[in-house]
């Protein structure tokens, strides 16, 4: 039975799970405060140095947190001397965008 | 110490805290599938009936996943005669959407 007609194709099950996995690195306060701290400053890139003013929480933590922003595959980081710079991958949060977007894109246009 | 410069303001507590509840009921892969189901319906909108042909799991599991969504705000229901209809709340996804955009729109701006 259907009762309302479906208008584009949802995720597919390899889509949801892929990107299921990017929301749970996001589904963390202070992780998700920190990748927009990385994000907001230029290129989408900062040094370790940068994060700790914006979270009130230790070093190992912070250390923790990116971790798994960089296991999702949403940073990516970079030893250049002293510090460790981690940088926002656009293609992968542009993937994520895509997604969620297609969702509210679809229903604007049937609203109005 | 700062090595670069910030270029918009990040999120703030509030808004990570907000957020990530939302990334949370997104982190799921069936859950995301289901969400997904619902919006990819005309109006953003399915009858519980439309939702079980695309998932693997059982009806309880199902209303579980549902319910989580519902508490998390991203959609909302109404039972209509024998059905419960659930929709995509387009100004929630449009909020979580704003906030993952700003990241990669400053990101895309400094690129090009």
């Amino acid at each position: 039975m259907r009762c309302t007609p479906r208008v584009c194709e949802p995720l597919t099950a390899e889509e949801s799970t892929r990107l299921a996995g990017m929301f749970k690195a996001l589904a963390e306060p202070v992780r998700l405060k920190l990748f927009s701290v990385i994000a907001s400053h230029a290129g989408g890139e900062a040094c370790v140095c940068d994060l700790a003013p914006f979270v009130d929480v230790s070093q190992p933590t912070i250390s923790h947190h990116l971790k798994v922003l960089r296991e999702s595959g949403l940073v990516s980081s970079q030893r250049r001397g002293t510090w460790v710079h981690y940088r926002v991958e656009p293609e992968v949060t542009g993937d994520l965008l895509a997604a969620l977007a297609r969702t509210v894109d679809v229903n604007e246009e049937v609203a109005s």
